[in-house]
């Protein structure tokens, strides 16, 4: 299967599409669940699988630590060691060297580190990435990136930009063209639109399967956020997947998916999963307050997940406060399935050509109810 | 529906039978998983349910502490309150007050201590521990008993066990009877058969729906259980079910099967899930040792279960070196499984009378591969 890319409906800037990997067909406007180590954090497969998910990521810096990508690869890929038959997204290990790693020390040719399980030096070139990500059979890699610190003064975003333009030049020489296997390229150039467009037009020239927004979701806040994939996105093919990468609330989804955002990944609903905190149409709940002890209505009366389906929100209270595994579960669950049919219902809004409705329903709904 | 124990087919000593109980049949002999604190841990009411679990088991010292009895029966009692459809049957919280708690006061009256979560001052009498469970909605109550150290001479073990009569004399008169629910006393008596027999009469003299041996699996080994075992079976009625407390290792559980027990609950599947010991045909595997690192087999190959059916040695044991909660998830599922299917077996085995070549197949089968 050829790793193709067709949008199917438009909705102002908003695209409804459909991406062929080797390992299947991807929806988007599309959420991927994180599987740092090989696993969405307390979910079995079937679950996941549930959640209407199509696709996950994984993170390279752990897998190529722990169990190795040359030992994943022993065991017949990444889908094969974790049993999960559909596409999957990894990063380039970039990001996690920068904030997981010790002593880092950024060159041109890459970044040297000493592993955090075991103080391992080891080193993380524009190459090694790609081939890692290759023993590891993604259906889409990620190229090597600097991710620039925010803030960053112009100068500075700039020669960390530059530096990530020739690392993805240099990705793309190492990346073995096979069908139904791409390669993103990552824009950086922090908050200014001049090189932000500058970023675009690099990768564009090298030419990607698809195009990521990186370096946002650091603390830039949301209106900066949506400004900065205004500058951006218009630079970048029609006919490419958009994935902004590391985003977000609910919110930040829905705003960048009307501006043309096409793909996201997030740990929030798994890890806010395991801290107590619940996604729901009407907001957040933090299931740990004692409010919830005697409730026993679901977390969300409207939410068909087998965790709403079955469970009082005075039941998921009592795991939390009682430190029980199943607690995590069951609101990791509900959460991934409040992400991925909020996807659904983007996919449909813009296939309807009521987005807009959609939004403002959406922000009515999430706002606090009247005192 | 009323609670009703009938025996439909005998091998030996071992009995298969059904018990009806207000939330259905247990087929016996039957294995109960431990679910402490509302939960098994780690596992959802799904899962429990494919393993083909028809009854668990509930801790009332931990539930009366947190979230408290009173509420769980506003909430709808214990089935409703876990989403547990089927039998549940509740200890007399009497163990864990002399394991768990702090400050413990054995008195005629019952058990003062204090709460190991707040350390606030309770009492645990033979009334209180019967209303717990009622309020709980247990469809099979434990009567309140004294837990006899172990080793204990004869003169303490027979004091323990006769203020154990008089508590259980004193629960049955406090227990409400209600069709389908049940009360079962305990046999006491340490290691000295006299006594053991004495606390069968006096328990069967006040009459119950059930009788559980309690007092073993406290480190006596399997010799002198069989032998308590052997010593007290004899003495209790056909006509009711016998539950072992606690017990076991499989091998246990069959040599307890072929004594006439029918019942039994145990930690081992549910914490060796979480610990990374795995329950198998052939023994049991420690997952976290580094042989099975590129071991693409499953834990058992002729297991069903669906950790078997999808997962390699070498994907359970990267889960458990990386500390993520997948390993005992996938884990406790797994062993859940070998212990029902276990059961299933036993069942099959008294029905076709082969109970003894199932014996002999078993520890065959459990025996280390000559070198």
């Amino acid at each position: 299967m050829s790793f193709a890319y067709q949008v199917t409906a438009r909705d102002g800037a908003a695209r409804r599409g459909r991406l062929n990997t080797a390992h299947g067909i991807i929806d988007t406007p599309a959420f991927m669940p994180v599987g740092t180590a090989a696993t969405v954090k307390g979910m079995t497969i079937e679950e996941i699988e549930a959640t209407g998910s199509q696709i996950i990521l994984g993170n390279t810096y752990h897998l190529m630590l722990r169990p190795g990508a040359e030992r994943i690869a022993r065991l017949g890929g990444l889908h094969e060691f974790m049993a999960w038959p559909l596409p999957i997204l990894t990063d380039s290990g970039g990001y996690q060297v920068m904030s997981l790693s010790d002593l880092r020390e950024i060159a041109e040719d890459g970044v040297n580190f000493r592993s955090h399980l075991d103080g391992a030096r080891l080193t993380l070139t524009p190459e090694r990435a790609v081939e890692i990500q290759h023993l590891l059979d993604a259906d889409i890699s990620m190229v090597l990136d600097e991710c620039t610190p925010f803030p960053a003064s112009e100068e500075v975003a700039a020669e960390s930009m530059r530096r990530s333009l020739r690392w993805a030049a240099r990705c793309r020489k190492a990346f073995e063209p096979r069908p139904g296997y791409g390669l993103f390229g990552i824009v950086q150039g922090g908050v200014y639109p001049a090189l932000r467009r500058e970023s675009a037009l690099g990768l564009i020239d090298i030419g990607f399967e698809g195009y990521a927004v990186g370096g946002l979701a650091v603390g830039e806040g949301q209106d900066i956020m949506f400004q900065v994939l205004e500058d951006t996105l218009p630079a970048l093919p029609q006919d490419r997947p958009r994935y902004l990468m590391g985003v977000g609330k609910p919110a930040d989804i829905l705003g960048a998916v009307r501006r043309g955002v096409d793909m996201f990944d997030c740990v929030l609903p798994t890890r806010s999963g395991r801290t107590g905190q619940a996604f729901t149409r009407h907001g957040t709940l933090n299931m740990r307050n004692a409010r919830h002890r005697e409730d026993k209505t679901p977390m969300d009366t409207a939410c068909p997940c087998p965790t709403c389906a079955k469970h009082s929100r005075a039941y998921i209270h009592h795991l939390f406060k009682a430190n029980e595994m199943l607690g995590p579960i069951l609101l990791t669950r509900h959460n991934l399935h409040y992400y991925q049919i909020l996807m659904a219902e983007l996919r449909a809004a813009i296939e309807g050509g009521s987005l807009g409705d959609y939004a403002e329903k959406f922000a009515a709904e999430q706002a606090p109810p009247a005192p």
